[in-house]
């Protein structure tokens, strides 16, 4: 730190990212990455923007904002497009949050909210999940704060139905509800639908899990249009070129994909229940999963002592030190090929850890 | 606005871009973008890496960085990368400003930087430039206070020498100078020498002018390592994958074409002397640009007609309204035969502004 470092974030403990090694090639199971390339129509609309690149990109966004309305079937004026969804829940947190109007999440979310609660000088509470991990709606009821919910929650992979978050922006109604959908396709209920009927309910989207779009950096906010509004003053006040020529032109082409979407997401979905069963038959107890990846334990390793043989032996899965998390191993749902050595691998740790 | 919108940004006016309609095709002269695509090797490299969009960036801009440090002949530790030089300015306000330590700038400079400030809570001052424009830099010397200078400045053109520049910051030790050098490259000194010898010096620049670059965001900054680390704290604190997978590889590619870059640059130079001159033939006062525009006015038009009048003749410039600008324009230099349009047009709106 240098010494002309403000004050404000002296305490400021910056989100760690999942590993990348360089040492070696892993079957990268940690960052919850889509497995498959985006389509060949994506690959060629981004590449036709790379010869024009000495152009700036259109600070509206325009296409992708039209295409976006299209395909969630809201207004323009109701989508906000930013360099990944990391961007627009900080743009949230600054808009809607400050030194009297803390934010609360629970306890076991995405590590990401109490960043940006630090960065922006925000209280924060967290209000402890409940034993099974799950998120007790009714705690969110009428609390009279802001609220932050990864819905389907990360790292847990569990979900909220979209009436218990009804429950929760309904009874909130001078409060803004951000509900945080990175997972949501892959089993999870959006509150996207509800953005009309309320004006305190913030939904953040991302391309980079269900759309194969995790290295072009794209996310998406919905709301009603003067929360969008208030987004798009701070987003014209800090990058208004947030979103580049050829993520922009992706986006597009990646919304014209429903069908190799679908299918990817149904792909995910039932390797996800493959894996879930052989992980449970190897004796781990693996949450319900509505996301991308499976948070599971067993009594016969520790979470840590796992993620560190698997590294070594060439896949890696992301370990949370500490907490009521510690045991458990995030694992990123691949290709059923990359899962089946996931799996080898784990049962061959287990039967050397046995001896 | 929303009634959720924190009291803090009440006041905020963001940054407007320079317009891009959509109504036609117009010589695009208004937002200082480069007249020439990339070389074939950057649109190949952005190119490789859209069929890997699943997969996130490195975080740490590893070869980006790598490139960076050897072209600019600093060490890995004293570059980072950002989404556009926009994002590192307004982490250098972030980090290095805030209510006891106020920044001050020229009152006829970048528009961003009363942006910055507002958005942060910064208080700011704007010190007078010079009757003929020039930034006295005397003014800053010893002012004990963080200060940003673009250098060459902007919409000016204008340009200090390095040696003004030093003595802003060797007689301001204990304050942060940022030297904004998006223009650099177009005739002007670079301060990047300069970091190894001051603890207190930031310098930014960007790819988007002189390497062709403005629609795929790339910026860096220099400084000494703790004021680079302090950077990465908030960029790790914000978004820690800011910069895609293929503006990486683009950037890493456009650092690799040194031949290029100082072809192109050098023609935009010529060019600037060839507009330079037959804007002053039509009689225009032209201020000595050392960037890839020039600010001109002439007592024949005002400045606003001026631009509307191109406009409607298909010709895009750029003209900022109110205070001591307000009868300039300022003309990015495009090919050749961009700016003998530019010339001709401008001749026949004085001409038959005569009649």
């Amino acid at each position: 730190m240098s010494k002309f470092f403000s004050d404000k974030y002296a305490a400021l403990t910056p989100y760690v990212p999942g590993e990348q090694p360089k040492d070696a090639q892993y079957i990268k199971l940690n960052t919850n990455e889509s497995p498959f390339a985006p389509p060949l129509s994506v690959v060629q609309a981004a590449t036709a923007e790379a010869g024009k690149l000495q152009l700036y990109s259109d600070p509206e966004c325009t296409p992708l904002i039209e295409h976006a309305a299209k395909t969630w079937q809201v207004k323009k004026t109701q989508v906000i497009a930013t360099n990944g969804s990391d961007e627009v829940l900080n743009f949230a947190f600054m808009a809607f949050c400050d030194k009297n109007h803390p934010i609360v999440f629970p306890d076991i979310t995405y590590g990401f909210y109490s960043v940006f609660a630090q960065l922006n000088g925000i209280p924060y509470e967290t209000i402890p999940s409940k034993e099974d991990f799950s998120v007790d709606y009714r705690q969110y009821v009428g609390i009279g704060k802001n609220i932050v919910i990864a819905n389907p929650n990360a790292p847990t992979g569990l979900a909220l139905s979209r009436a218990q978050i009804e429950e929760i922006v309904r009874s909130n109604p001078d409060n803004v509800v951000i509900v945080d959908e990175a997972y949501v396709d892959f089993g999870g209920e959006s509150c996207v639908p509800l953005i009309d009927k309320y004006d305190n309910l913030l939904v953040t989207q991302t391309f980079s899990k269900s759309r194969s779009l995790a290295g072009g950096r794209l996310g998406v906010g919905f709301g009603c249009e003067s929360l969008i509004a208030d987004l798009n003053t701070l987003r014209f006040s800090t990058n208004p070129y947030n979103v580049n020529r050829m993520t922009m032109a992706a986006g597009c082409a990646a919304l014209c994909e429903e069908e190799y979407f679908r299918e990817k997401c149904a792909d995910i979905m039932r390797t996800r229940a493959y894996t879930t069963r052989a992980l449970k038959e190897l004796g781990f107890e693996v949450l319900d999963s509505k996301t991308n990846f499976v948070f599971a334990q067993t009594d016969k390793i520790t979470g840590e002592e796992l993620y560190k043989q698997l590294k070594a032996r060439g896949v890696l899965v992301r370990h949370f030190k500490g907490g009521r998390i510690e045991n458990f191993n995030r694992i990123t749902i691949g290709t059923k090929e990359q899962m089946d050595v996931f799996l080898q691998k784990v049962k061959e740790i287990l039967e050397e850890n046995e001896v």
